[in-house]
């Protein structure tokens, strides 16, 4: 298969790596308040955005509103508008990697979604899954390939991973839920697909995407937290998204703040998800209702129609994950807290006792850190693979350097 | 009383601001390795050194070892050395206050302790201390005025109290230690002194002296823990000390990871303090022994000869340090840990019990993290107020802006 060249950034100084972060992420921009946030004169910003607005990654003519279109219209003699980058000048894929499925998406240069596909998995081995990843990129490949859909040339591709990921190398080093140890995924992925591959740590990704493309653009620091089978973390801070010095961060399903006869999937006592995971919420409704068949969806009906045994497990998740939160804010204090559930309707099952507990011990005023809960879909985790990729692609790291 | 006048810094750009810390915190250095470790260029950092030396702040030429000499020789001809800060240009004051005393110490413009004064008090109230700040810091003051000491004129004082404090506005917000709500420390002192005062809390200023003059010259992130009649955290993350949107962070010892039965000073429930505090011990201690009249000497006597109830509540205490350092840790995974006890000597009563701990929850290659034992001292909380005062003078902040 044929593949489009990489399209390269015509950045050659950190300035210019600074003026078009600010284009990309708080466009339209005019160029007098990008030198007033970055300290730049007005004459190195405008040299920086120069040759962007030559090779078609910039405009400042009037973009019209409507989604897609990316084209620039002449209009000389006109007044000079604000600053925007063309969206379309250059395409991205996003994957995440799920033990039951692949989600898969395209998106432009500001992470909007352009596409979407999910591939459902048999089985997590790497023998299945690597196979798929590559089928499914291919096929968005291909999409991407056909003129008709007017999407510009690929730059790379991220795939999202749960678990210790070591992104530099693209190894996934563990990922307890796909059972996946020491896995060279980009090396593969990169060999088969003869485009940069990026792999990241998912809730950093989602971490990603929101610094960039999300509540980071109005937010001096946040935090991003997942609920869902499992409960993570992204932290940014000090201008930067917190990785771990040993390349671990916001394991908030492992602090130890739950029952400590309670023994996590991790192995360890106590951790946030032995009672705050939706497999340890069903798990609990099953024991205490004595209905070894119920699923999620069952658990969640049967906690809304009243069920006091169901309720108590969603009560019991949303005391964790209130204290929980708690921690993470007296320790770190980002200005607001996104929630990302896996499922939105579960909200009003843990919302209040999580909302009471984290009151309850958030230190002074700690206690004013916004919690804003997110309705959240697997196609967010795989466009903050893509997020990823896009913050490399303009900052010339690896794999994706100039 | 006649003040001297502040000596100011010939720094003019963010370049020269840059490489006087360098200079400052990795010194002796050589201009290439400046360059180096920055990205400028050498002729960038030369011309930046260049009114440094004039000013009498840094020296390329031979400095002798021997402490707070500071008078450079002139050696004409001989090749260039290493880049070194003249330490003795200029004086810092810093004060920490406790509520029995102050503990005051000079510093030269390396954070090097000259001269340590302690102050007892009698009441912790506003009335009792800040007069009693005035008067300590106005003997220090006249320390350094006089000539024969040799000290450079002081540049500003620092004072580092616990509790939430407000260091853009220099108001000790909420200090519960102390007692104290709203007092505009920095204000009246700076009338009453007639020089810059930097309010600070005390942990954060220990992090700021870790930074510039401690384990992050070598580190890239660090954790500082404070433990004693609180437990503390400061934070040194992503090139940056940790503040907290809200002006909370690090409050570690708040976390909700001790029993619920138990209330904290705070108010809250479960707070790691309740166990792990000093005074915490105390009482358990008194409590399970039925001798009301212990003091913590007594009950660390009493651990070390083997008592079962005193050795509980040590150990109960190392438990629960030893998972909130692993639930930092499985946060913000830093490089390494300084754990500063104000009692060096009980260390071994609770060391294993918070290792093991700390290793049972930590989570993956978080557990690599180094946990360094440092013993501490009340001048260490001082001399990291006049490291916020250099910090400041360095990069131009209030009150010592340029
Ligand atoms: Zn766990
Ligand atoms: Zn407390």
């Amino acid at each position: 298969m044929p593949l489009r060249p990489n399209r390269p950034l015509p950045l050659a100084t950190p300035a210019g790596v600074e003026v078009l972060t600010r284009i990309l992420t708080q466009g339209p921009i005019p160029r007098v308040q990008i030198a007033r946030r970055t300290g730049l004169s007005q004459a190195a910003v405008t040299k920086a955005v120069a040759p962007l607005i030559e090779a078609g990654f910039v405009t400042d003519e009037p973009v019209a509103p409507t989604e897609g279109s990316g084209e620039s219209q002449l209009g000389i003699g006109r007044p000079v508008s604000p600053l925007t980058v063309l969206a379309d000048s250059v395409s991205v894929i996003g994957v995440k990697v799920t033990p039951t499925g692949l989600i898969g998406v395209t998106t432009d240069l500001t992470a909007g979604i352009r596409t979407v596909r999910h591939s459902p998995l048999r089985d997590s081995s790497t023998e299945t899954v690597i196979p798929r990843i590559v089928e499914l990129a291919r096929e968005l490949m291909d999409f991407l390939d056909d003129q008709a859909n007017g999407a510009g040339p690929l730059i790379g591709i991220g795939v999202a991973v749960s678990g210790d990921v070591d992104a530099a190398h693209g190894v996934v080093r563990d990922s307890p839920f796909m059972g996946w140890r020491e896995v060279p995924l980009a090396a593969t992925l990169t060999e088969e697909l003869g485009a940069p591959v990026v792999v990241t740590n998912d809730v950093r990704a989602l971490t990603v995407a929101e610094h960039w493309f999300g509540v980071g653009v109005d937010a001096d620091s946040f935090a991003v937290v997942t609920i869902g089978s499992g409960v993570g973390c992204g932290l940014y801070l000090n201008g930067e998204v917190v990785s771990g010095a040993y390349g671990v961060s916001g394991e908030l399903g492992h602090l130890p703040l739950a029952p400590g006869e309670l023994i996590c999937t991790c192995g360890r006592r106590g951790c946030v998800e032995t009672v705050a995971s939706s497999d340890a919420i069903l798990a609990r409704t099953r024991e205490t209702t004595g209905r070894p068949e119920l699923d999620l969806a069952g658990a969640i009906e049967l906690a809304h129609a009243g069920d006091e045994h169901a309720r108590e497990a969603f009560d019991q998740a949303g005391e964790v994950i209130g204290s929980a939160l708690a921690a993470m804010v007296n320790l770190v204090g980002p200005e607001l807290v996104v929630i990302a559930g896996e499922g939105v309707a579960d909200y009003d099952l843990y919302e209040q006792r999580m909302r009471r507990a984290f009151s309850a011990h958030a230190f002074g005023a700690a206690g004013d850190c916004r919690l804003m809960l997110r309705s959240h879909t697997f196609d967010d985790w795989a466009r903050g693979a893509a997020a990823t990729v896009i913050r490399s692609y303009v900052r010339g790291e690896p794999p994706l350097q100039r």
